[in-house]
């Protein structure tokens, strides 16, 4: 089993890391980028197991450690 | 449109970041967990126009400039 989570800035944070790369794309002659955010990607190979209790344990670690729930948004998604 | 592109550390790379994470989640009593592997995730606004033009565009700032491809493999993904 595969879980993949995705940890962005929230919104009404300001996020200097997205405004870097969007500068700099459109200083490399990319036109028309209105914004960029830039997050976190997280690729968890789990054993077997049920699909429900993975999915609430990551759910916790998620809210606890894996992203900080003050300033960023996280998405879950279990795949297979 | 949006443009979603994952950026993660080729398979025969080592992956510290991951190795920490998963020794991390091992530690807090997260049982059966794998491996974790950690990328990048950004989220491109763009100003409406040509969809494959976008993609063409996109994939070549990937690959020259968002992600390594000596180390890195890159996912681009364009929605809406």
């Amino acid at each position: 089993m595969k879980a993949k989570i995705i940890v962005t800035p929230k919104k009404a944070v300001v996020d200097p890391q997205g405004k870097t790369v969007q500068k700099a794309l459109e200083h490399m002659g990319y036109r028309g980028v209105k914004a960029v955010h830039v997050g976190k990607y997280l690729e968890v190979e789990l054993d077997g197991g049920d699909r429900e209790t993975a999915r609430k344990a990551l759910d916790e670690a998620c809210h606890k450690f894996l992203s900080n729930p003050v300033i960023e948004d996280y998405r879950l998604e279990i795949a297979e």
